[in-house]
């Protein structure tokens, strides 16, 4: 008998309320059933998004709300500034290269934050840049950058901050409005505790501005269509009903925990992980940690892809390993979403043991007496 | 108490055995258990689409799908044809002209198919024509086009065939390969008996050599780096896990039932829905009626939207209004997907109960009388 757990960046574990949810028969989307559930809908994401701004949803994988942004702020030869430092920081210069976009790419370490000064610097010397393109949680290297400051910078000028929160939305402090963030990007698979499928986008009205004049070509993610719907509470392509309706079942969930109370369950279990990690001797990858997953460096020796195997096969805990040039190098432990400081002990308790089993020796139970003694602080 | 009967041209309802598999705790998807499940997945798509050719899968609504085949095939300001004739045709129009892309629009008057003659006489004079778009059922107008005449025709020149099969696929007689169909659209919500989520689309040899030159921009869509992904049984973004899931499924329920069998299941629903309904002394708008879906007219003095509601909200039947130009004048019933005889005999008996009420008098029973006597000729 193996019982599962998943810990890994995405997808992230979805709640039986929201599973359930999506079990039952359903139902078509343009009924006054399906209007009043994606009303609350509506209404859920402002408050975790923390936006009075329109929020939209697009039937896609996260990456769609990121082409969406793009797409719809610029055209072609328009100049921007990426911050780079991992691999989804990379694809924002992906994206804008394939549509004829020039961004100037900031190119950060991977395991460092960007230095909001120096997009300062770039910022005052180039005016004609409008949009700043980065990274909340940096999924790959389990950075967080400091993106409250990089706000306040972009707030002087006339570009616009644009902000992959795919894997920190409803884990870790995220202020949109008060912040003053024009563009916000999101996924379902991630904080919102949901499978993979729906992605999401919240946009200023200094942003709108930019969708007016923006003549890169678009359609599935052209936003001013999406807003002509949204005035109806509506999308302009069939939703993911059944998604949609488990969001709905996500989000309770979310405003009834509270979203503080939400970010401070993530610190706590990322406190917990990291001090874990150097009590057995390892070494963290991110001088910055984010609170949402934790990137440990594979001890010599050790193959870090083995070793998330045998957790998950053996003992039925699945982490994540290290992505593009991270493969092997680093595994990753996710504290996001539908996860709890118990699913971190237990985590914690089987890392130990399958670490001891491939050769790295380290004192059974030492990591897990830390995070206990820091759950147990009350 | 009241129960739900759903026969919207989709969603269409999902069999229990898909939303169970659905609501089992997710997986990652970077696991040697998803890949063996894609795998089976990519098998069973081969098969529902009578093709030996790729079929990618992406995480949208089925108009993502009809964007990648523009945006993958051509450049701006290529020529292509596009058959109108209803909602769906038009939006073959609408993405080519957002990418630059100039059409030779077909007028088919709503309700009609079209005359393949008119493709082959267009493709005669210009031979510098890339592309024909055309959908296989009009699921606005409940029209079926000649896709088997159109491809012997397209055969014929450099153009490739693009069909639109969202709401045929599995459903109604498509075969790709023996036909020629270079480029095939479909959606998760129609025949597949999948929520809304997936799109797919297989492409020919003959296509793949436009991919290799098509300039028009794209990323989230784009079929180069699907093909590099595919080869490895994996996406380029992060899949839509639980409706992969539950597809692997419904493809299974497919391949028990046999496409032969479910076209012929679809047949005798269309035949005995159509029969009925001209008992019932009412107006089919289709003048080349699909197997998948059967539009009939709403009679003088009804109002047609208060018929879909009353239906819904009294009996618990769904069934769709008219869209765009139709609203109001049409209503639609699908015979689509996990929808068998039976539920046929149903929506007729409550469609003669609700239009008496209406006032539309008609003796109750005649069109049953009817449908009964079809199914029941074994």
């Amino acid at each position: 008998m193996r019982k599962q757990l998943l810990l890994t960046p995405g997808p992230t574990p979805v709640p039986p309320e929201v599973s359930l949810a999506m079990a039952v028969p359903i139902i078509h989307h343009r009924t006054s059933e399906y209007r009043a559930i994606f009303e609350e809908v509506i209404k859920g994401l402002k408050y975790v998004f923390q936006t009075e701004n329109d929020v939209f949803t697009f039937a896609s994988s996260g990456t769609g709300a990121m082409e969406s942004a793009v797409v719809n702020l610029l055209s072609p030869k328009d100049k921007v500034i990426t911050v780079e430092g991992g691999k989804f920081g990379e694809r924002w210069t992906e994206i804008c290269k394939s549509y004829g976009i020039e961004p100037i790419v900031i190119e950060v370490p991977w395991g460092e934050a960007v230095e909001p000064e120096e997009i300062a610097q770039i910022l005052e010397k180039n005016s004609q840049i409008k949009a700043v393109f980065t990274t909340l949680c940096e999924t790959s290297t389990g950075v967080v950058n400091d993106v409250r400051r990089i706000a306040e910078i972009t707030a002087k000028h006339k570009a616009v901050l644009v902000v992959d929160a795919i894997s920190a939305l409803a884990s870790i402090e995220l202020r949109t409005d008060a912040w003053g963030v024009d563009i916000v990007v999101a996924g379902s698979q991630k904080g919102l505790m949901l499978p993979p499928g729906l992605s999401f986008l919240s946009i200023s009205p200094k942003a709108w501005e930019l969708v007016k004049e923006a003549k890169s070509p678009r359609y599935y993610f052209d936003l001013k269509e999406a807003k002509k719907a949204l005035e109806k509470i509506d999308t302009p392509f069939t939703p993911a009903v059944t998604l949609i309706i488990g969001l709905r079942e996500a989000l309770r969930l979310i405003q009834k925990e509270g979203l503080e109370n939400i970010w401070e369950r993530h610190a706590l279990m990322a406190e917990a992980t990291r001090k874990a990690m150097l009590a057995l001797g390892l070494e963290l990858f991110a001088k910055a940690p984010s609170d949402a997953v934790t990137a440990v460096k594979v001890p010599q020796g050790i193959d870090g892809e083995n070793l998330v195997k045998l957790l998950r096969q053996k003992y039925g805990v699945s982490i994540a390993g290290g992505q593009a040039e991270l493969k092997g190098k680093v595994f990753r432990i996710a504290h996001m979403g539908y996860i709890t400081p118990e699913d971190i002990l237990l985590t914690l308790s089987c890392l130990e043991i399958a670490l001891n089993e491939m050769g790295f020796k380290t004192p059974l139970g030492k990591g897990v007496k830390v995070a206990e003694e820091i759950f147990s602080r009350g």
